[in-house]
């Protein structure tokens, strides 16, 4: 850890179990009822007399909790999002009560198909039900009503977390005040379904796969090409000829092999190997399947009819490299937005470093989700 | 095969046998020398007495030697450019002497890493040199001479292809009047790199896969997966969203599994099951890594100084929406070729396909390509 006088400092994660008993169960979209469900959280500032300062942050894909701050004295490695959250920053926890938990699904600490299922006492694996993004909002929405909120100020996120926050403007319109929806989309594009569908094939191709059931055998290999082919998706094509050209790695000349010769491969390979040792292939499968079957406009026919009831004000944004979650796509949540007089704020901000700009553009960011959040708090809207 | 006044009709695949000897051997890039060579050509059309109308067609990664007709009364698929080429078409038989050969490294007739390695008895497996489009090209050549032709009037491919025909008129510059590059590039970026680099992990994480060494026991998932993979670039976001949208296979409801339930994903496991019964994984490999490594710049530091001493005509074709080969790498060719004062016809069409289009968008190609080939034939540029 460094001191800084920005940062949240040290910080501890938090449980909350619920369901313990059947009628606490948690009802899925899928029609299952999840029971003994954990929810690994964490919470940065402090929450006001009448708990109207709290905002939740909903993390991408690979996140987790840790939102901000360290561990530890000698952590190195802070939370995700720990630019956007601190004393003085756009999340200001000097001002906000800022709330962080890993999804249901997921593999750091929520309850995952790694988790114990208490039917069999050995872990869910395949048995794990399929989870929608409306699942893991209904599970944070247990955790709010556990912390003695009753709304929150805002609830934001980039990628999956946009998702999630525009589900619980969708799901809870009284208990959101604010909607950040960062590099995200109402529903994926084919071309991004494919783009899950080949990840899930490389880690079912891979034997110690064995049908989800590997223990410490992990498919290492599968989830590892699983984890580059996605992150190919999070770069641009301009910014990965900027970072990497066609250098090669190990000499100015082909080695004329297999192994990596061009920086860019050797940069996927440790890419991947790294994403092994802190993430769960199992949960790997489940949350693309989350993010592949999230579309709201299903419910209503079209996505102005699903945004009819809301209250929030909205911050949309997104960046013009991003092709995984397109401009186009950020547009179309806009104009369903205005169609219903909803107040929307929104901004496609220029930036070579494709859909990873909602983790790398730090200024442009922090300048929008610090006015828009201040804005709601003096009780106007985001613009 | 349908009875068709434009169609070559039946024809038939010749091999070419080079190498036999030691001061025959064809020399390789890497350093290696190949021998025993076979190469697979099929030709349409005849040749004139003064061989002044022969033109070569360069296929793409997963092409081989037929390029159009059938091969028995029955056969109901054409050769992979069968639109393009025949009585009347762009590529017309009753005007040019057509040749169309397998690529070296390929797994369609001619020698590649499938091949019996003659010093072993067995089959090359990874033993098999890797090989560059210049060696392709350089086979080629020899395979020219045979054919007792010192000057193609024109080369021609896409994608791979436009490769190979580029690199014709650098390596050969008096055997090549005129060259058509369509949908192609002068190097590959990273991110088609870190694509091409996915594919072959996927092949390589298949346990069947065994060094290369497989026999019939081939690594069908594995090939598979890089094939899905490899189908997604060639479409673009656009023509996905067109052809497939969010449409489910089996239902109108989502299936809450993990097999496949988009329309998209019922589609991709459908090409890359038909990919495994053609092609060989280890050519894949080897193919996709020549693809790498070609880089026109490479040996004169610029690709206008590549391009100095080069003396043919030029056209240029690339197509709005291919992402895979981005109009912009088809700019980067023209403004070097006309650095130098070449000819160049270049046009960027209009069209969804993405990188496919060479393949589509046969209306436009067929003018274009047409006119210039006559253009060539009567002396003058494409111009």
């Amino acid at each position: 850890m460094t001191e800084k006088s920005d940062s949240v400092g040290i910080v501890e994660a938090c449980d909350f179990v619920f369901g313990l008993t059947e009628d606490d169960y948690l009802p899925l979209d899928c029609g299952r009822k999840l029971g003994s469900v954990n929810i690994r959280y964490e919470t940065y500032g402090k929450l006001d007399d009448n708990a109207s300062n709290a905002v939740l942050l909903l993390h991408a894909l690979s996140g987790d909790a840790h939102a901000a701050g360290y561990y530890s004295a000698d952590d190195k490695k802070p939370g995700w999002w720990d630019e956007m959250v601190g004393p003085g920053k756009a999340f200001d926890t000097n001002r906000y009560f800022i709330v962080c938990s890993n999804v249901i699904g997921g593999c750091s600490g929520s309850t995952g198909p790694g988790s114990i299922n208490p039917a069999t006492g050995k872990a869910y694996g395949m048995d794990f039900p399929v989870i929608t993004i409306a699942d893991m909002v209904r599970a944070q929405y247990r955790l709010m009503r556990h912390l003695k909120i009753d709304q929150w100020l805002a609830v934001a996120g980039g990628s999956m977390g946009g998702m999630q926050a525009l589900q619980w403007a969708v799901s809870y319109p009284d208990a959101v005040k604010g909607v950040i929806a960062i590099a995200t989309s109402s529903k994926i594009s084919p071309q991004s379904i494919a783009f899950n569908w080949v990840g899930r094939e490389a880690i079912k191709n891979d034997p110690n796969w064995n049908n989800g059931d590997y223990g410490a055998n992990v498919p290492r290999q599968g989830l590892s090409t699983a984890r580059m082919l996605a992150h190919i998706t999070y770069l641009s094509d301009e910014s990965m000829l900027n970072k990497f050209g066609r250098s090669l790695q190990k000499s100015d000349k082909y080695s004329f092999d297999f192994d990596y010769d061009f920086a860019v491969e050797s940069y996927l390979q440790y890419q991947g190997a790294r994403f092994v040792d802190r993430f769960d292939a199992n949960s790997y499968l489940y949350i693309t399947r989350a993010i592949d079957y999230f579309d709201l406009s299903d419910e209503h026919g079209s996505l102005s009819g699903t945004f009819r009831h809301m209250k929030s004000d909205f911050m949309v944004i997104s960046f013009s490299s991003d092709w995984l979650f397109p401009p186009y796509q950020s547009e179309h949540i806009v104009k369903a937005l205005v169609e219903n007089g909803i107040n929307v704020t929104s901004c496609t901000l220029e930036s070579s470093y494709g859909h990873d700009a909602f983790l790398l553009e730090v200024d442009a960011l922090s300048r929008m989700t610090g006015d828009f959040l201040r804005n709601l708090q003096a009780g106007g809207n985001g613009q």
